[in-house]
C-alpha cells in the first residue's frame, strides 16, 4: 500500500505541510526509541549516568509532542483538511499522545534503574532477579513500537495489524515474569521493596506495548477509514481482508 | 469565566454542533464518574455482581469514545472550526481518550475487586487490607474527575488549576498505601498474591487521578489558548493570572 490517496489536494504547500508533521512523528518516535534503548541498558547494566540521561531526555520528547501538536492545529485551522486528509491530522494528534506516554514509561525504567543499581550490593537477591526476562520483554515491545512507526511511516495497515498481534506474547511474557518475581518476594520478604522496582519496570515495558498497540489501531483507521479501537484482531483482519 | 467567546460564529447549526460534542463528553464523564463509584463500591464490598455490572458496562464508554470522536471529525470536516472553537474540538479528542482510560481503571478495579472476593475466606490478612485508606484515596480522585468535569462544563481554568494540585494529594496518598501494602508482605509472604490485587487497585485510583489532572491541563490550553503540558502548577498559575 502506499501513500498516494493521502496527497490528492491542490496546493502543493498543503502537501509540504503533511509531509512536514509525519516526518515529525517518525523523528519523535525515533527519540522516543532511543530512550526506550537507553534505559533497558542502564537497567541492566546499573549504569546511573546513562539512567540519569534518559530522565534529562524526556524532555525533549515532551517538546516534540507540544510542537506536534500546535502544527497540526495550524493545518486544521489554516488548509481546512477533509477525508484522509483529515484523518492523518487527528491520527498524529491521538499517536503523539501514546509516544509521549512511552517516554514516560521508559523514564520511570531509568528512575527504577538508578532505585536498583544503588541497592545493588545490599541485597541477597541481586544475582536471582529475572534480568534475562526482561530484557526479552524489552526487546518485544522495542520491536513493536519500531514495526509500529514504520507501518505508519509506509500507511501500511497489514503491516499494523500484525504488530498489534504481538502485544498477547509482550502480555505474557509479563505475566511469567510477575509470578516469577511473586515467588521471590514470598522467599524472601526482606528484598521486596526492591523487587517491586523490578515489577514496576517490567509493567512499564508492558505499557509501551499497549501504546504501540495504540498506535496501530490508529493506523488501521487512518487508512481503512474506520474506527477499529475495541473490535478484537480477528475482527480488524477480516475487515481489512474485505475490503482490499 | 463563561463561555460566550467559544460561541461567536455565523452559523446557529454550528453553535448547536458544537453544544452537543460539549454535552457528550459530559455525558460520558457521567458514565465514568458512575463506573468508578461502582468499582470502589464492588471493592469494598465484596460484591461480584455488581463488579461484574462494571465490566459489563466499559462498552458503553468505548461507544461513547468512538461516537464523539466521530462527531469531532465530523465538525472539522464540516465546519472547519477555527480558533477557540478549534481548541474545543482538539481539546475534546484528547479529553475523551483520558476519559476512556478512567473507563478502563475502573474495571480493572472491578476485576480485582473479584479476585479478592473470591480469596476472602482463605487469607489471613483479609481484616486488616487498608480497605479505608483505599476508599479515602478513591475519593480524592472521584472529587477530582468530577470537579475537572464541572470546570469543563463551566471552561473554567483556574478550576481547572485548582483540581489538578489535587494530584499530588493522590499521589502522596498512593505512596502511603504501597508502604503500608510493602510492610504487609513482608509480614505475610503468602499473601503477596492478594496483596499485589490490592497495590494494582490502589495503582488504578492514582492513574485516574493523572487523567483527572490531564483533563485539567487541557481546559487551560482551552481557556487561555496556550499549551501548559509539561509546565509546573506554579508555572501555569503565574500564567493565568497575567492574563486574568
Amino acid at each position: 500500500m502506499d501513500t498516494e490517496n493521502l496527497g490528492q489536494h491542490i496546493s502543493k504547500q498543503f502537501n509540504q505541510d503533511l509531509e512536514n508533521i509525519r516526518e515529525e512523528v517518525l523523528a519523535m518516535g525515533g527519540l522516543v526509541e532511543e530512550q526506550l534503548k537507553k534505559a533497558l541498558e542502564a537497567f541492566s547494566q546499573h549504569d546511573v549516568d546513562l539512567a540519569n540521561e534518559v530522565i534529562d531526555n524526556d524532555d525533549r520528547v515532551n517538546n516534540f509532542e507540544i510542537s506536534i501538536d500546535e502544527d497540526c492545529i495550524k493545518i486544521l485551522a489554516k488548509r481546512q483538511p477533509a477525508a484522509s486528509d483529515l484523518r492523518l491530522v487527528s491520527t498524529v494528534l491521538k499517536a503523539i499522545t501514546d509516544l509521549e506516554r512511552v517516554g514516560d514509561e521508559a523514564e520511570k525504567i531509568a528512575r527504577m534503574a538508578i532505585e536498583i543499581a544503588e541497592t545493588k550490593d545490599k541485597s541477597p537477591l541481586n544475582g536471582e532477579l529475572p534480568y534475562s526476562a526482561l530484557q526479552n520483554l524489552g526487546n518485544v515491545v522495542k520491536t513493536m513500537l519500531h514495526q509500529a512507526l514504520d507501518a505508519f511511516a509506509r500507511m501500511d495497515a497489514d503491516a499494523a495489524i500484525e504488530v498489534a498481534k504481538k502485544d498477547k506474547k509482550a502480555d505474557d511474557e509479563y505475566d511469567a515474569i510477575s509470578r516469577q518475581l511473586m515467588t521471590y518476594m514470598m522467599e524472601e520478604p526482606r528484598s521486596i521493596s526492591k523487587v517491586l522496582d523490578f515489577l514496576w519496570s517490567a509493567r512499564a515495558l508492558e505499557r509501551i506495548g499497549d501504546h504501540a498497540h495504540n498506535i496501530c489501531e490508529y493506523i488501521v483507521y487512518l487508512v481503512q477509514g474506520q474506527d477499529v479501537r475495541h473490535l478484537t484482531w480477528d475482527e480488524i483482519h477480516r475487515l481489512v481482508k474485505s475490503r482490499n
